[in-house]
């Protein structure tokens, strides 16, 4: 049996958000399952000393562009949201407090309706008073999300997530490691098809 | 009559290295012609606050991976070089001077010549007894050939192309612009094929 793909994210990053479209399908046609993994890229660029895209002189130009165009190329759906980029703290501890009380196929619906509420709805996915009504709608308690994502365990947890992580060597979003293999950003979904196909390239 | 694919590159990038095996023939596909630039990656990064991949944490050492990764998944020759990277100016103004004296074809064959010395045969290209013999190789005149990338008027040369392409927006290695579209990256090659199909994404 073999172990679960790890997908490691933040919710404030295009890129991620284009990966989330596509890795369970991915995954699926391999016969492989995937585990879920919310970061906060701000945490992990003071060990790498990375900076959000936009704040990059000339790339951070073009990293809006090439968010629409590589929305357009893969057909999904995507709408240059404002703020950006938000913290995630909050969208990321829910997330974590869903998959610790409903399971993780419930935290993979929650992650996927807070990507689309932010990319494809303009969200403010930093507002209890979005991230609530969204847990709602897909038939989480809104109160009980937003208190169990405040609380000093979920907290902890996410810390020590994402410090796992950083000693596994992630640093961006969306990274994928798949049987030890590590995979940095959405273009390179080409080499871990070739890899889950495979075994090696 | 449509104007060249611009394609920017370092001689020490590896991804550049990478683009410039498959951009000639990539645009003759579609009856598009290209103009090489060299450029120096480290006077960019003045502007742009970027640094070379292997000096940054955790990035470095999945960049390393990746060279090798993508050489074999695009079926690229690749063998890791030592020193890597390397102060390109050498490198750039000999191209330079190649293409002022001999005509763009010849400096395209030197630049591929480099390519593959540093890239394939591991040879240090900041050196001019490499890069001599190996013009000569080709039927350039070494002695000229080193004291022309010397001259005053080359080194002019190229700090004007670095602020033209700077201007233009250029901030890594490769990137291509066409039509004024500009693609950053040889992952992004799939995108510049289909925009030269279609004429649009």
């Amino acid at each position: 049996m073999s172990q679960p793909i790890d997908f490691y994210f933040d919710f404030s990053s295009p890129y991620g958000y284009f990966a989330s479209t596509r890795i369970d399908r991915l995954a699926e046609r391999y016969g492989r399952t995937v585990k879920w993994h919310p970061l906060l890229l701000g945490v992990i660029f003071k060990t790498t000393g990375g900076a959000p895209l936009p704040a990059v002189p000339l790339k951070g130009d073009y990293a809006f562009r090439d968010f629409e165009r590589s929305a357009r190329f893969h057909g999904i759906a995507y709408h240059r949201p404002e703020p950006f980029p938000l913290p995630t703290q909050l969208a990321a501890r829910a997330m974590l407090w869903v998959g610790q009380t409903m399971g993780d196929a419930k935290a993979v619906e929650f992650a996927q309706a807070v990507f689309r509420a932010y990319f494809v709805d303009g969200r403010k996915i930093i507002d209890p008073d979005v991230i609530g009504p969204l847990a709602a709608a897909i038939g989480i308690d809104a109160a009980a999300l937003i208190d169990g994502a405040n609380s000093a365990d979920i907290k902890e947890r996410l810390k020590a997530e994402i410090e796992a992580a950083v000693a596994r060597g992630v640093f961006g979003s969306p990274f994928v490691i798949a049987d030890g293999e590590p995979f940095w950003g959405f273009d390179r979904f080409d080499q871990l098809e070739a890899f889950l196909k495979n075994g090696s390239i």
